[in-house]
């Protein structure tokens, strides 16, 4: 039977459907996520982490240009340029009086600084994992070349974020303390995620018409949270077990 | 100093300079390829490989597509599109008295079965790891947006390809007897890869001209080995050590 032929979702079970994929697939079940909250890394692999998450990071204004330069409607746009803007903050550091940009971007090199890393060294991105740059590519190609409803829907983890980093912060300040400077991005991210993740969801709602378009923003949503899976798979293997990064990315400080 | 400045490499050195990529990152290196050569993979994990790579492999005459439909040079069309043909071969099952299609595909399939897998299971692609569609992604934007020198040097591997494949060969027999009727993909591609390989390489030598074209395609060959090994961390991870594919992706028959 052909999704065609399937009945609409209510808006409640099509939010069900939404969540349940988080509960399956969504990166908070990740090995590297549980030993993280477990308190089992060490420096140098939240170094890894961070510094592979910073690619990751540094891309999300540029997919949300792309979603943006994709609709037609001013209301859509108005509301969608605050992500850019809360990424890319309001000033960069020569108009700040020296500091560094107010923006989500910014607020992740605070974090890798308190990790020990140079803020130089995360943006010249030279030690990346080639699976973390395939799997922001393969983001990037989504929202560019899937359906708009596709496009928004892939940002529908934030549903799932608040939670996540709830959770994280308290468990970054218990296990790894000299850490608890440097989590700014994610005190931020408390109020930001769910409130970006409602206007999204509201949008998706409204706008998958047909069954076919709920189906599309599911696999959507599936797709997205298989790269954010796919990230952590290239660390955990490079860095946690059997510890064998590929060429050129970050070797781990002994 | 800019690659503009520095002094045009001759074709020994620059065939040194490609020789000296694959020592260092070709996937003959990679711990997953070297546990099959010891003989210390069981057959699930044999069955992972292959389906995975499959995916790979039935994308290889699309990315020569691309290549192809970038010349405006009929001699180079006429040589890359014998490629297609020994991928997808002469013939489909219909046509050929029932047999399956001879060419380099369907010889993948052949060694598919050899594993215990299904033709229907692999050509299905459902368990495929994102990793693997991600790496295979880049390999056609690289030959889609990269100048054409990168197009074809991204093809070199070939290079370094009839070697392992002769290792290779003798390494299955050896430990894995079971699948010696399915290897008649590298028994082909023992003598197609270098001869392949000689065309590119002496395309590359010719076209690209100046340093900085030599550097790109010494970065392409180096970006081609990144997607392979990547392919392998993948499939290390989630099947070897610690075991953990992600949503979707083939179980391991225990």
């Amino acid at each position: 039977m052909s999704t065609q032929q399937l009945p609409l979702l209510s808006p409640e079970e099509f939010k069900a459907a939404l969540f349940a994929i988080g509960k399956e697939r969504y990166h908070h079940r990740h090995p590297f996520h549980l030993l993280m909250h477990e308190g089992k890394l060490h420096r140098g692999q939240l170094q890894a982490w961070v510094l592979n998450r910073y690619y990751y990071q540094s891309r999300i204004p540029i997919k949300d240009a792309i979603i943006l330069s994709r609709s037609n409607d001013a209301r859509f746009r108005r509301s969608w340029r605050e992500r850019i803007i809360e990424h890319d903050g309001e000033h960069d550091g020569e108009h700040n009086g020296g500091h560094a940009s107010d923006g989500g971007i910014s607020r992740w090199l605070e974090l890798a600084e308190a990790t020990g890393l140079t803020r130089e060294r995360v943006i010249g991105e030279h030690e990346v994992l080639p699976i973390v740059r395939y799997s922001v590519q393969a983001y990037l190609e989504l929202v560019r070349s899937g359906s708009m409803v596709q496009a928004v829907a892939s940002s529908l983890t934030e549903l799932f974020a608040g939670e996540l980093i709830t959770l994280r912060i308290g468990k970054l300040r218990e296990h790894y303390p000299w850490l608890a400077h440097g989590l700014s991005y994610f005190e931020k991210r408390i109020s930001q995620a769910p409130q970006e993740a409602e206007f999204a969801f509201r949008w998706v709602v409204e706008n998958a018409r047909t069954r076919e378009q709920q189906e599309e923003a599911l696999n959507a949503l599936r797709a997205k949270c298989d790269l954010l899976w796919a990230q952590l798979d290239a660390i955990h293997f490079a860095y946690v077990d059997p510890g064998w990064p590929p060429p050129d990315a970050l070797r781990m400080e002994p």
